[in-house]
């Protein structure tokens, strides 16, 4: 590992015990039966771990970070989308009219766009009003192709996923208090398949899904290719290793992403699929990594309930979302920020039985 | 039926299927694969079709009802919580210091809490800063105990399900264009599944619930007590005449509350449990009903899977919430908005392919 990345492992603790005590201390005193509100509860709690202190602050300034990448695995024939989507999405995310920027402004949370690894054009600059600003950051023009061999040399995954902390450190540094992944990446659901599997130990045809619309017979090849790529990865693999071997530029960014957050003790929100499979990344990277996720959505990939299973993590919301961008996890920002505020602004039973407030 | 009832219901009609159909043609046409946003899609339609245009406007007065009232079947020991946590509560939702309060103000909305029965004191006023107006439409302080008798007489019915409808149309003329269901009332868990028992043909043991936690044995005795009462009702009963024989105030207050929504074209969210069997009280008085209604959350409560699988709504949250108050419902809001912005907010593919927004 290099100096970023190690120094940025090394910083992350777990989140702490004692806050997460007084939050569940603090819950069991509301004016309100034990329990009653369920995983606010649970996720206020840990919220106040992340802060350690109790009540946590409620995250006041949302930052998305969408990671867009393309990928060699597209000569094989695993989506019937062309790459070229990738920048054109990029472009609408600047403009302003993706979905994601519907919901990150529904959810006042900015977005920001890091080319990772897009093979179209892809040019920074700040984005139009309620658009997106985009950042480059780009390791290569898209992945090598997993079919036929690594997807990344070990110096480009370490160079994405410290790209992926660097996002995190200047949003964090600008005023961000929740981070959110998002993702944009024609053909990027087979990469994360193949993470999930490795990852996981989950055979290939449980956790490679549709994506976003294939047939049957596209779908048996997808799997096809998963499960060779993932045959290629020896047992002891690093997260390093399996992430260069089937991973993909934006799942890199995710994960640093994710990494990053965590060594500053802010509460970062997955998205679905992709996110899921770059945060089983960050957590053997390092484990403590998941005590500051949450997961925003489960969407209707099927390795993705695999992922969170590992992860430990209960999505906040089920509504058969699969697009990614980071929707799913934008639309669960109120969620969060509901957790807090129960925890600051409700009466306790003891105020309320002696009349008062 | 009387005549604001009577007139109410004539006034409902389907919500409107040209609208829904441009919606789900507009979805089509949005810059992301057909289907990839999910319950967003079903869900901005339906609202489509509530506006009777599309795009609907995006909400943006949410308004929650708090009914509350007391239960005679106390007196059978269904709960191990006084009467008396019901006029406390409506204490602290005019102080501002309940869930829904804080949930409410995180969406946006009012809360006004009316006394549909409540036993204790209870006195009209406005709210502290932050807090919820309190109103009342008191019908009886309390309903008789339904496990020896109706609950309320039918007229009393009547005069509660127009107290719901006067207070939907009292927030509809304030500029509210969402209403939010809410309940207080100790014991309502028991009418709620005697009511869904009743209005679903489902046997009392699969329907009835721990409320806010009891042990085995109260269990055993609250559901001999629904069984019991169900059983007096005849198969050809009006929706009145359930609601009198097993109901609440609240409940009968809500499903008014349903009915006035959906007469002025306005959507209603319901919260849990106590909202669903209210609901299938409006669905069985006017099925048009239903087409207003979108379920904020699935509560823990057995009977209202129940209860939402007959009113035929896939709920939005499924958090493990037992509260009550609205919360569920309030929760929901962000989500609702975020349906109808995506419609008016979303570049087409069109745009996007041509190069411009």
């Amino acid at each position: 590992m290099s100096e970023v990345l190690s120094s940025t492992v090394a910083s992350i603790q777990p989140i702490d015990a004692e806050a997460v005590a007084a939050a569940e201390a603090a819950q069991a005193g509301l004016a309100k039966p034990a329990g009653a509100l369920g995983v606010l509860e649970s996720l206020s709690a840990q919220l106040a771990g992340i802060a350690r202190t109790c009540p946590p602050a409620v995250p006041a300034k949302p930052a998305v970070g969408v990671f867009a990448g393309d990928h060699g695995v597209l000569a094989q024939g695993v989506t019937p989308w062309p790459s070229d989507i990738t920048f054109v999405m990029c472009n609408v995310f600047q403009q302003g009219g993706a979905a994601i920027n519907v919901l990150a402004r529904a959810a006042g949370a900015s977005v920001t766009v890091v080319d990772m690894g897009v093979a179209g054009p892809f040019a920074e600059g700040p984005g139009a009003e309620g658009g997106a600003e985009l950042v480059s950051k780009k390791v290569r023009p898209g992945t090598a192709d997993l079919a036929k061999g690594p997807a990344l040399t070990r110096d480009e995954a370490i160079q994405a996923l410290e790209a992926g902390i660097e996002v995190a450190n200047t949003l964090i540094d600008g005023g961000a208090d929740l981070l959110i992944t998002g993702d944009m990446g024609i053909g990027n659901t087979t990469p994360s398949a193949a993470l999930i599997a490795a990852l996981t130990g989950t055979a290939a045809d449980v956790v490679t899904g549709r994506g976003t619309g294939i047939d049957d017979e596209m779908l048996a090849h997808k799997t096809s290719i998963v499960a060779d790529a993932v045959a290629r990865i020896s047992a002891d693999a690093d997260g390093v290793e399996v992430l260069a071997e089937v991973g993909g530029l934006e799942h890199a960014g995710i994960a640093g992403f994710v990494l990053g957050a965590a060594a500053r003790g802010i509460p970062v929100i997955l998205d679905g699929v992709i996110a899921g499979s770059a945060a089983l990344v960050a957590q053997k990277i390092a484990p403590a990594s998941v005590g500051y996720c949450i997961a925003g959505h489960r969407s209707f990939e099927p390795g993705h309930r695999i992922a969170l299973e590992q992860l430990g993590l209960r999505p906040l919301l089920e509504l058969d979302l699969r697009l990614g961008e980071g929707t799913g996890a934008a639309l669960s920002v109120p969620i969060v920020q509901a957790a807090a505020r129960i925890l600051t602004e409700m009466a306790t039973l003891a105020s309320v039985m002696a009349g008062g407030q």
